[in-house]
């Protein structure tokens, strides 16, 4: 089956900078998009779960994802993230996406309600498509079971392939389960599958991936960048261990204000600290011990292609 | 310490209805809110999880508490479910109620990301209170780890009692652990404990609890009611049996659904059977053996006090 494939290689899932009354920080926040394309993405995935999404309130998405297309980020570079637990809020963030131009939407499965039958979600996605009812929309599934618990089986896949081939194009997968990426991968050759973690970048591109959609690449797109231009040159095994020096660092903590201490420190920019609550800060310890392990992996942000 | 209490006795989730285009049934929604005081209720919690509030857009919500109020459902009486993933949106529905008059509402805790911290959960919370910065606001925390995931523990709500002794004013403990809800009893005597399984109506009572907000008052607000007035009486644990006869036809199945069938079959109403995705309808097997045992229990709906 032949479908659409809009979006290919590197995508960073793009931070959300905050003031210090926890509004969005609209001027940092497209001035970090933009410098993410400078600097080896070929697109970008706003409001991802690395971007606080789902602590942002549904207006504040849309303004924020008109605010970047005004200020000069293309459209068809955008796959936003859309995917909300009630149909008509995910009807109304999806079809503002698609109206703006965007090439493609990161979908959650409604993700509240547990232990769902697969009818059921394919009902509710199904619902979000025909509701949105524009031939543009492409759909790029987000699953990501380790935080929504709620995600796509490779029988719902297959379902929602055959359904709306020229829709559902692709997806996004956070399993952290290698097993199940490369299942989809055999499974679906035409289909549009983004590694969501830069463990897998390398074999999933050797599979016939589309590419990386990764929290890191807020922080090293160059690097990511490079395995995705040379993951057939003889030094793709080095390059896929030198993108994984986030995560060595990382260790334990949580990954959104691990990579916004990053950008804080690197760039001398303490605002970039800024979390809305349930996160929280990191420690002085925490921290402390990332920028040390940091330093000894001789770490640089600026590492634009 | 002094609490202001302004809810106690039987609640409902009210189930919503919906037109065969799965938009809202506003007026079988408003009947049924009616009907449920008229056989029972003190009050209402539109928008729990029985209610597929989760399924229900913002836009929707917002509107159908208005149409309920404008209807002469009294706001003196409501708790609605105002919890959202993200700080703004909860901020915009819990303000509407509170401008609304509702009594108070019942605050889930934001859901979508796992494993935050007590500090990181205490700060969303107080983030909603101080933005609504209305004193008119209640709050009754929603205690749902099998469904949310996400919770609150004793030491969370000791700090959001201390910090906000006069908004933070109960909960409502559906963790179905009896040791759980004993523990907030006898921790917080002051505290509107509302017991979320009817399998609990009595010991939380006998404990000082405010009463009950259960998914079956929707089909036995009478039996459930007659136990909230006579738990002192002699015939008090055959009472608390005798609220028990849903949970045990229901068997494993899903509770909206099954009672959405109740509603349909013993009121003759077809209408009541639409759910919307991710909720499927019971299968032919199910609903005939759920009536079958309700048959066998004879149970009867039109309950009323």
């Amino acid at each position: 089956m032949t479908q659409p494939q809009p979006l290919h290689g590197l995508f960073a899932p793009t931070l959300t900078p905050f003031h210090a009354d926890l509004s969005v920080d609209f001027d940092r926040w497209i001035a970090h998009s933009k410098w993410l394309l400078e600097s080896g993405c070929h697109g970008l995935c706003p409001f991802g779960t690395t971007s606080e999404a789902n602590s942002l309130g549904l207006d504040e998405r849309m303004e924020m994802l008109e605010r970047l297309i005004d200020a000069g980020v293309p459209a068809e570079k955008l796959m936003p993230g859309t995917g909300m637990c009630a149909i008509p809020d995910a009807v109304k963030l999806t079809g503002h996406a698609v109206k703006l131009g965007c090439a493609g939407v990161l979908l959650l499965p409604p993700f509240y309600y547990k232990g769902m039958s697969d009818d059921g979600l394919f009902a509710s996605i199904a619902e979000v498509i025909e509701r949105v009812g524009d031939e543009r929309l492409r759909v790029y599934l987000y699953h990501i079971p380790p935080v929504a618990q709620v995600g796509f089986s490779l029988s719902l896949i297959e379902r929602l392939i055959k359904a709306y081939p020229q829709t559902v194009v692709g997806i996004k997968d956070s399993s952290g389960d290698w097993n199940n990426q490369q299942a989809i991968l055999k499974a679906f050759p035409g289909f549009g599958t983004f590694s969501g973690s830069e463990r897998f970048l390398l074999d999933n591109l050797r599979l016939g991936g589309a590419g990386s959609i990764n929290a890191v690449a807020n922080v090293i797109a160059g690097p990511l960048r490079k395995l995705c231009d040379e993951w057939q040159s003889p030094q793709a095994a080095a390059l896929q261990e030198s993108v994984m020096t986030i995560a060595k660092a990382r260790g334990n903590n949580p990954a959104i204000p691990v990579l916004k201490e990053i950008l804080a420190h690197y760039r001398q920019d303490p605002a970039w600290r800024t979390v809305r609550p349930p996160f929280v800060d990191l420690t002085a310890t925490q921290t402390s011990d990332l920028l040390a392990a940091l330093k000894l992996a001789q770490f640089q942000l600026e590492a634009v292609v």
